[in-house]
């Protein structure tokens, strides 16, 4: 028999296996779907840590023992468990059963629909209350149990300036990108629990498993306590600060960023290379940068207008960053090598172990980034 | 029964699938192995695109059809078919078994030892000259058919003038991060056959699978084009282009990125903030940015510096970042947010679809991250 017709004899027996292993796992998303029934009946938590944790070990044993890379099996049993968790969320355990009315204002925006579909998916009754809808405020804020702002920075606190009149029961919670002033103005405008939220995440996330959601506690901790355990059912990972440490913390992470990649896209376009060389040319990790780089112009301008124009620590922070980019350009101009070496060290040194954990977690994300070429 | 104790049963059911998946990956491995002896006997390229395509085509058809996402078949199998591009390496075939003898010059330097490692699993013999070898330089460069310069940037061109006395029908190449200079270097000293090479990725990559190396033709083109050919062998994607092009796109893709990360480094040292708050209070998509500037400090300081600072079109380049920067400094400091959004449209417009394809792409890879909450 020729090496070609060899070649083609096994590539059939890949595709018998390949298709073996797409039953596996139909049969696998049927199994999970069950236990995802299960579990919005008994109120269990779709993403357990301790059983993925203790799933991956198992399998990633019988991979060693078969001679099979355990990375492989955990990756591939990662992406499937993310499908699962997708799949299982069709419905989950409302912790609060006797919530009669939750109002989502700016329930049609884009972040406010993610609450307004989980809160359904729990049974929750919920209504939204849109730009138009004022004139019926009184009569869809009557007798809330629970009120949501999700409303663009810009307006966030002319909108809770006009909730004085909520009940004295009802929890007030926002969900800004910003914390200290929709705290505060809901701190002085209801008597009620009162709640700082900040999910970590965009709109397009496919389930809230394993994401961020940022708690600035306000008033009356007891009354709200069920919304935080309904996040956690979710699947969302908690983190409690305070509004002015979220603030800092977002000026670097979220307003250095965009802006930094605002500035970055308008270099470019000022400098006009081809695009598409530099696509053609970049590597895993370039095409990356450049992607990041690149999704922002697709997005809303007038969302990033707000984080940056609303966060007033930045602009300093900002302007120490471009003065830390001239001295930076001096050793440039000057060749001074030794010094940008030194320099290095020194960030190295903060960054401390962290650095190391980058280079792994890159690592490892650039590989799934080559699997489809990005 | 239970609920709890039928949980308990459904999760048996899916350790039962998940082994049965391990066992089918095991067997995979088996018949991609044999594969890969058969294509290394017939000089077979390793990556074949379209029967990647023509495979996932038809996983995913049968995905749809057994009502799972066909996108998670098709991410799963391209995780398995990396391993499978890397377990089937360990032999390659050699496209010109007439080679006697190839230098690597800084053959154990970090890229230098890929491509050691590539040309002896390859058949060819490979010699190497270090640092400490150039007294017997003569001697290890005596009848080489093929010489690479795998040397840090500072030196190249210093040790590319001690080449004059090359054989005439040597080939002689460089994997420099920069091209002109080499380039120009190789061309006076030699009189047989040049060609300039730029591999875009890292020493850590796991096979030249769908990798890009950049190709600057130099003289005797017939001479190299088995060199090209091997490439191709190994799975690298060639792009030609000329060394001027080649350094201008090289002073947007690597120096900008390198210095933006190399300041941003410095600018979080210098004001600070608690490291790990960051950590813990960053989406998905912050904690890359933030590894993809970690990662940075985890290297070599002096190829970074050696990238940034010999490359001459970089400096006005940054100066003129640096102005662009102060621009929207401006913006930011009036509150102009009307020129921002403006500005924003115009950079979005030169992006134009790609814009759309970076948003849509690393959405996909942050899912990927998600996976494993890097």
């Amino acid at each position: 028999m020729s090496d070609g017709s060899n070649i083609e004899q096994l590539r059939q027996q890949i595709d018998q296996l390949d298709s073996e292993l797409v039953n596996i796992l139909a049969k696998r998303a049927q199994v999970t779907k069950q236990i995802g029934e299960l579990k919005s009946k008994t109120g269990t938590p779709i993403y357990v840590p301790e059983r993925e944790a203790e799933l991956l070990k198992k399998r990633r044993l019988q991979g060693k023992q078969a001679g099979i890379s355990p990375d492989l099996i955990e990756d591939t049993l990662r992406r499937v468990m993310r499908e699962s968790y997708q799949t299982q969320t069709h419905q989950y355990t409302c912790v609060n059963p006797s919530i009669q009315k939750i109002v989502i204002i700016g329930g049609d925006g884009a972040l406010g629909k993610v609450f307004v579909d989980l809160f359904t998916r729990s049974q929750y009754p919920v209504l939204k209350l849109e730009k138009n809808d004022w004139p019926q405020a009184e009569q869809i804020l009557a007798d809330a149990d629970l009120v949501i702002v999700a409303v663009p920075i810009a307006v966030t606190e002319t909108i809770i300036s006009q909730l004085q009149n909520l009940p004295e029961h009802c929890i007030l919670a926002d969900i800004t990108s910003i914390k200290q002033k929709p705290f505060k103005a809901m701190m002085a405008v209801h008597n009620g629990p009162v709640v700082g939220l900040h999910p970590m995440f965009g709109p397009d996330v496919s389930s809230l498993v394993k994401q961020v959601v940022v708690v600035c506690h306000g008033k009356q901790q007891q009354h709200y306590s069920w919304l935080l355990e309904q996040m956690v059912i979710w699947g969302a990972t908690l983190y409690e600060t305070s509004p002015k440490s979220h603030d800092q913390a977002m000026a670097f992470i979220q307003v250095m960023r965009h802006f930094s990649s605002f500035v970055y896209g308008n270099h470019l376009r000022g400098e006009d290379p081809k695009l598409q060389e530099l696509i053609a040319l970049s590597s895993p990790i370039y095409r990356l940068e450049l992607a990041m780089v690149g999704r922002l112009f697709a997005q809303d301008p007038s969302l990033y207008a707000d984080i940056i124009f609303s966060n007033k620590d930045s602009f300093a922070l900002l302007k120490r960053f471009r003065d830390r980019f001239d001295q930076a350009l001096s050793l440039l101009e000057k060749g001074d090598k030794a010094e940008f070496i030194k320099q290095f060290f020194l960030t190295g040194n903060w960054f401390g172990d962290y650095a190391k954990q980058c280079l792994k977690d890159s690592k490892k994300l650039l590989l799934k980034a080559d699997d489809s070429r990005l």
